[in-house]
């Protein structure tokens, strides 16, 4: 590699792109002092930004591009496009011009290429989607938020062993708890491939910190520090979870702009209702990583802004930092020693 | 049948039974007087609580047994349990004393003795559970929630026929518009399964009501009034959007319980912020309906008190009232005579 910390970023991917993909660099170029960003657009787009934001026209290399993934594009037709600047930005990682990537664009083209491209770590299946998410007991990994459809129980186990190490690296945590979400709580919830996922990680080397089933209450609830479920049920979780949070914030605006009472007692309440609406907002949450490649890849949301770009960078810089790729190759190896009793019972492994 | 209303009680299922049992069916005696209750269970625990609650009374019918089904026996063992008051009410309905039954007994033990005790409708593969949600458009439907692990393609129709009635039954819409759970809303997203099940309900007579595939965020967002989903992922979505109503309920509670400034924030917003707690309140929602049976199965809340078990009972007297068993089969029909192409793509039907 030709810099230690270096980070690609697809600069025209999103709704808002470039504009908040270089606000976003100005941001973590004053966070990540040692970080360098190999921008991938068009540079015409790019030079008058960069002439703006100066923190990140120091941290930036511009590499040219007119093409652009289109958001709706099907990621079998992203696959043909050689010189998008999604696609420039991922071969950067494959060729090692980057340790990782960051792209608020078409999260199916993203998923496709990075899996093509980049090719998952030894030993993984599949790789899965991750985030961090809001619960009664402060922040909480959840994976697959939906980067596969369909999950047999190899790639749940796999999904708890990455999971494992993106709490330990993201959130700082020791020994976090993990659990696994199912219809009930009771051993003989769920279908086989659910139980017989909880079976291998009752037998694994994370035995200790597995916490059983979960259910959905649990994920707001904060009852494990990981949440280990498949893309589809992952992915309808964590948006239904996000869709209750913004019902209820828009009846609480209405209630608070109902009467003039009401918009003193706002007033009133303000100092703590700030602090509640900071800490649920989406942009701190924003940056779902592409985990078990062999690359960091962080997706960010596609209608973020630039305080919203520069947490998806700050979470791929954190990946970089602490070398998550390599702690998860030691959890991969590790369960492959002590627990040969998965190779036997899911098929695929 | 020997009463047009009747309706057959579990009072012994549920944290709190009979107590909040007896006491719900005070409140539902009062709103439906032509509603007869065939109770079932410990009349020596039972008599006591009628001599206090007069209209419960009036309205009762006692059928003694000492039996009940624990709330963590496995449905398989319940099955073998001849006299438990849940049996018994189930009896009921299939021995037509009872056009409809109550419980907030073991779910799964009911769902089991449901199916094989009442049975399901002619052409419908799978009962369902149904429960009404709260969103930005106002109340919604939202089924399976858990009665069916895995669903294929025609569970997923059928679920939408019934829920459409369903829609129509107990939240008075003419033409609900129905959405099927996806991770996008865009005709490739998802599995063959949820693929086939939307293009079979594009050909069907609620085409016109098919609002496409939705998300997470659709549930609380109001996109459609049905929304359909196998009972894996809608009992997690459900458990999750009422965590997270539940997280930002308790967050609220300690802001404005912070100073002296919150908590005459509170008083002044007091109006408003009461309308919108009894909108939510998770009692206003209970009684999810097992639908697809020869008779109508309400299950209540487990650890509801007698306000929510009332409400349980609303629903139930809804659907036996508005013949709701009569209208699916006739849905069902409309189905079968109209897109004889399910039958091919839906090698199950």
């Amino acid at each position: 590699m030709t810099e230690p910390f270096t980070l690609a970023i697809d600069a025209m991917g999103g709704d808002a792109a470039p504009d908040i993909v270089v606000a976003g660099l100005e941001l973590g170029a004053e966070r990540h002092p040692s970080a360098r960003f190999l921008l991938v657009g068009d540079e015409t787009r790019l030079g008058p930004l960069l002439a703006r934001y100066k923190r990140a026209a120091a941290a930036c290399t511009v590499q040219h591009t007119t093409e652009v993934i289109a958001g709706d594009l099907k990621p079998t037709a992203a696959l043909r496009v050689r010189n998008s600047s999604m696609r420039l930005a991922i071969d950067a990682v494959a060729g090692e011009r980057a340790f990782g990537v960051v792209s608020a664009g078409n999260t199916g083209a993203l998923l496709a290429l990075a899996k093509i491209v980049i090719k998952t770590l030894p030993g993984i299946d599949r790789p899965a989607m991750a985030a961090i998410s809001p619960s009664a007991r402060g922040d909480i990994v959840m994976l697959d938020l939906g980067a596969n459809v369909s999950c047999d129980a190899r790639n749940l186990v796999e999904f708890a062993i990455m999971g494992d190490v993106f709490a330990r690296t993201v959130l700082g945590l020791t020994a976090p708890t993990i659990g696994l979400l199912n219809v009930g709580s009771e051993e003989l919830k769920g279908d086989d491939r659910i139980r017989l996922a909880a079976e291998t990680l009752r037998n694994s080397h994370i035995a200790s910190q597995f916490h059983g089933f979960v259910e959905g209450h649990d994920i707001a609830g904060g009852a494990v520090d990981v949440i280990v479920t498949d893309g589809f049920t992952g992915n309808v979780a964590l948006k239904t979870g996000e869709g209750a949070l913004k019902l209820i914030g828009g009846m609480l605006r209405q209630v608070f702009s109902a009467s003039i009472a009401a918009k003193l007692a706002y007033l009133l309440a303000r100092p703590g209702l700030e602090r509640l609406r900071e800490w649920l907002d989406p942009r701190r949450y924003n940056g779902a990583v592409l985990i078990g490649l062999k690359g960091v890849v962080v997706k960010s949301h596609g209608g973020t802004d630039a305080i919203g770009f520069a947490h998806a960078v700050d979470v791929a810089m954190d990946m970089v930092v602490h070398r998550f790729n390599d702690r998860i190759r030691e959890g991969l190896l590790r369960i492959g020693d002590t627990t040969p009793a998965v190779a036997v019972a899911v098929p695929q492994s």
